[in-house]
């Protein structure tokens, strides 16, 4: 449905700007705004105002570069986590997804993209000097490279092997295998392939779903 | 997947008032909310403010109860539309959808609900006071019933037209019967028997073609 007259600039003009957003499509957004118009006058400003704090106030890790209110993000700045290994993300969502997961305690660094030459990211579009720091400093002792399992993922593993293996720095990868409620036959090769060649012990296994 | 760590305040408070909004869960808003981060500061401005003063600054027709950016909306306000004509609708929406047709001329009335006693609404808590009034005033000649064909709706109709009947006025309601691109074999009896005793005549459905 495409909305010819909506009868008020205001009301056209707020549904805009929500189908402006990705996977909201005009109908939606209508649905939305007349949502809100039956909320309180302070819980719409809370909604509108917290967007435009979020976007005015952000910062990124001075360290790290995931998103912060600080200088130097709440993960980069906890004396409890350790700061000897390092997991090489490609976006803040991936840091909140291993973060959810309970069962990593070091700390982060996020590329802020992948090398993906069709997109036009090359490697000098991502955070990859400023890792290239951190890790010179002598007080790392391993990467883990937390990419997506695509063709750019595994370019810019490639990428990121070749720069830092100069460095006394033991460099792994997450392990690709068979995700939990995986049935074998829907599985492709590569993947099961994989699995079978890293397979784990299997107390491995039992200790693991134990911390979880 | 439920978040628990956000490393950010302002992130957390972003994401939560987001998945407010009806259809919108925590992983969407998040989605939204890096994609907001990603615009310039001035649109997420535009954005926030599109909302805030849509909430402030909206107001209700006071003829028709349409939402409208002055006192008497821009349809009420038309001469060149057809006032002696009322179509009584439940909200906004449907003042939306029947614009879209562009073959209605007349004016609405917007009703704000229906009657539906599961819900705590009723005749009360509409706006059935104000249409009585419209009416009573003597210039209007036909008032079409366009609600939802569902109970709470028939039951409304029939308040409505209990209410109305003493006024020297046409009281109709939309044609029920078989939607375009309908399959016979698929319809509900209720329906198709309807479409068979309103059955209209051949000649009608070519002029009502041609104007669309």
């Amino acid at each position: 449905m495409y909305i010819r007259n909506f009868s008020s600039k205001l009301l056209d003009n707020a549904v805009s700007e929500f189908s402006k957003l990705p996977g909201i499509g005009q109908k939606t957004a209508l649905r939305l705004v007349l949502h809100l118009l039956k909320q309180n006058v302070e819980q719409v400003a809370d909604f509108g105002n917290a967007i435009i704090q979020l976007r005015n106030n952000i910062k990124y890790c001075k360290v790290c570069n995931n998103i912060s209110d600080s200088d130097i993000c709440d993960i980069c700045s906890n004396p409890q986590r350790d700061h000897s290994t390092i997991c090489v993300v490609e976006s803040i969502k991936d840091v909140i997804s291993i973060e959810n997961t309970g069962q990593y305690s070091g700390i982060y660094h996020v590329l802020g993209g992948i090398i993906s030459p069709i997109d036009g990211i090359g490697p000098a579009d991502l955070k990859i000097a400023l890792l290239e720091k951190n890790i010179a400093k002598g007080d790392v002792k391993e990467v883990i490279f937390a990419l997506c399992t695509t063709m750019e993922g595994d370019t810019t593993n490639f990428y990121l092997f070749k720069k830092l293996n100069k460095y006394p720095v033991e460099i792994t990868t997450i392990a690709r295998g068979v995700s939990i409620g995986d049935e074998l036959e829907y599985i492709d090769e590569v993947t099961l392939g994989r699995s079978i060649v890293n397979r784990t012990h299997f107390e491995e296994t039992l200790a693991s779903n134990k911390t979880t």
